[in-house]
């Protein structure tokens, strides 16, 4: 058994919700869960984890899709969870609100965006979350607080309700404390917009590149999961797409030009208090040029055709989910080696995101090690396929972990 | 039979290409073709419609993909075909070059940008062609020539070798003169990045904002096809998205974008000849702000995703493919009504450039009418099975018309 100790929540929650108990005939009766504050809830303040958002943008009369969808299938929310200001970081770390603990090691960062979600799964505090995911929101804390987390295909959870950050990059995603949670889930909320016939997983690809982008953790948890695979009779091979620095180069610009047009208006009327790091992106975002957008969009659109074609509709990609376990904060500290952890980081999950693709985090790690996920990204409306195969690839590992 | 009057077909080509005969074992051998001159013949400058484009870009040493899949396949290029200015226009005029006539009437536009290669089809000196259609650029001219075209899915025809206008929206496209042609070539250049399984294409949605921006002959060729799918046993059902304007807004901005990206640095440091119309565009590209592309970057994303639900795999869309006939040239004296005509047949096309969507386009109108095409628009990965429906669309309502 992993140790999870006795564990400060202080600032993993927001404000904690009362009386929004499920339908008892739903599949996920007597589940509490919390949401990331992005979600709107009808009648409390969403803050995407800004102290002045709110108070611009008004209170939801409605709840979001994915809320009322679970409240029909039983589960109950009890709280919405602290985020990287307006999910605009990978590090979790909030200057107004205070920043979440990774529930492996207090002195390390709980990733982000969706800090607050996966922090209170991985203290045990709910057995699943819901977070979103633009550029590896979901992935990156799942990874760092030893968890389950999926990224759906783009558009295959609906996220009306909730606070954009890139729509064109944005998704709805889920933290579980199982494999089988996750999955169960996400058959919950999955909505594609399309029901079309897929081809089976059956081949698995390593990303090579990400193996040299790892520290040892990394590349061990993708050795883990390559034997693992192999046992199921799934035959691996390496790639190199080549891919990671272009989709990491083209999503930084076209999702700053899509937050920029999501906050543009309010930032520059409402002039809200800002952290130094999304002041600094946000300024950045206003100051891109046309051209420049222009071209990161077309190379977007070359980077999606070679992993649409190399995925082929039936492998799975294999990269570690982030370069190592959480850092420590003292990291951060620091502008540039901020500057380059998130790099790194990002490196790792702007491909899937960049190709709308949908992305399996299953902890990789031993249960005395600092946690590492794997993440197994697949084709397009893979979803149920994808997480029925991290089932499996986690059965598997916690058999090898004994 | 339809009558092509003695033609003057000056214009249509800007240079003849001798040598180029195919494989004689090809399924395409004995067929001559010409290329709009956005794609690259090996050893021979491409102009782009533009007096110093090749000077600027050079040579090319290679054949577009499409090029050499074409000579494999048996066909003989035999001319480069004229075209709109960068490809950056609807109309076809080309103040350069000259403006191809349309060979149903030499007083009125070919439509483009693809204006060379339509006219050069329905002018019968060849029996199929190559264009590029990113925002109507086959789909236009095929309906004002009287023609066959075909808008593949995005990406689904190889762009290598193409001179590019907006990457994202870009399409290699096919002129022929009949139904059972474009197919035929069709199969010849399509290369899906990967083949997944397909729903049949089974219901047929007549959109109906688009018969209110049509004309009298737009909205008959609608009436006859709709006969015609009731007769094949396909029933139909009129649909509003309410999306043709949204399209069109998104499409103008984030095209933009891309235009820029693609033409900034040789326009700036050549300060090349540009026609007033694209001199302007492209003025107004380079103008627009992060935050606009970023919203109408997202604004896209909600339009794909209520178009791949509508359309659930199996639907095509059934839209006039112009509002009516091709408009006098004599309408393109003035900016203003330049302006408005422009605006009012981009409404009809660029919902399917923004989501990607393949689309035929079949004659339509009676033979002593001017020529009006039907617009049939097919989910993604479609293509051939829209192809098939189009030949026997076309078979009916030739029967029709007796």
């Amino acid at each position: 058994m992993k140790q999870v100790k006795k564990f400060d929540l202080a600032h993993c929650l927001l404000r904690t919700i009362e009386g929004r108990k499920g339908a008892p005939s739903g599949e996920l009766w007597g589940l509490k869960y919390v949401a990331k504050d992005l979600f709107d809830v009808a009648g409390v303040p969403t803050t995407a984890g800004n102290p002045d958002f709110a108070e611009w943008h008004g209170v939801p009369a409605e709840d979001a899709w994915v809320i009322k969808a679970l409240e029909q299938a039983g589960a109950e929310l009890v709280g919405k969870a602290n985020l990287h200001e307006l999910a605009y970081g990978i590090t979790g770390i909030n200057p107004h609100f205070g920043t979440p603990k990774n529930p492996r090691d207090p002195e390390r960062i709980p990733g982000g965006s969706s800090s607050g979600s996966a922090v209170a799964v991985g203290a045990e505090l709910v057995p699943f979350a819901l977070g979103t995911d633009t550029g590896g929101s979901v992935r990156v804390p799942a990874s760092f607080c030893g968890i389950y987390g999926f990224r759906p295909t783009h558009d295959h959870i609906p996220a009306a309700g909730v606070v954009p950050l890139a729509a064109s990059f944005d998704t709805v995603g889920i933290f579980a404390a199982s494999a089988s949670l996750l999955e169960t889930v996400g058959r919950v909320l999955l909505r594609p917009p399309v029901s079309l016939p897929t081809l089976a997983l059956d081949r698995v690809l390593v990303e090579s590149d990400a193996l040299g982008l790892a520290e040892p953790a990394g590349r061990a948890v993708v050795e883990r999961a390559r034997s693992a695979f192999e046992e199921m009779g799934l035959c691996s091979a390496e790639v190199r797409t080549g891919l990671l620095q272009a989709a990491f180069d083209s999503q930084r610009i076209v999702q700053a030009a899509e937050v920029w047009g999501v906050h543009e208006q309010w930032v520059i009327e409402r002039k809200p208090r800002l952290g130094q790091d999304v002041a600094r992106l946000l300024q950045a975002a206003g100051e891109i040029k046309a051209g420049e957008v222009g071209r990161a969009s077309a190379a977007r659109n070359a980077i999606v055709r070679q992993i649409e074609a190399l995925l082929a509709g039936r492998s799975i990609l294999v990269l570690p989910a982030a370069p190592g376990p959480a850092p420590k904060f003292s990291v951060f500290d620091d502008p540039q080696a901020t500057f380059e952890a998130r790099g790194k980081i990002l490196r790792l999950t702007n491909l899937a995101s960049t190709c709308g693709l949908p992305v399996v985090v299953v902890p990789a790690t031993k249960d005395d090690e600092l946690p590492v996920g794997i993440a197994l990204t697949g084709p397009k409306g893979s979803d149920l396929q994808l997480l029925e195969v991290a089932k499996k690839l986690d059965e598997r590992l916690r058999t090898a972990r004994g």
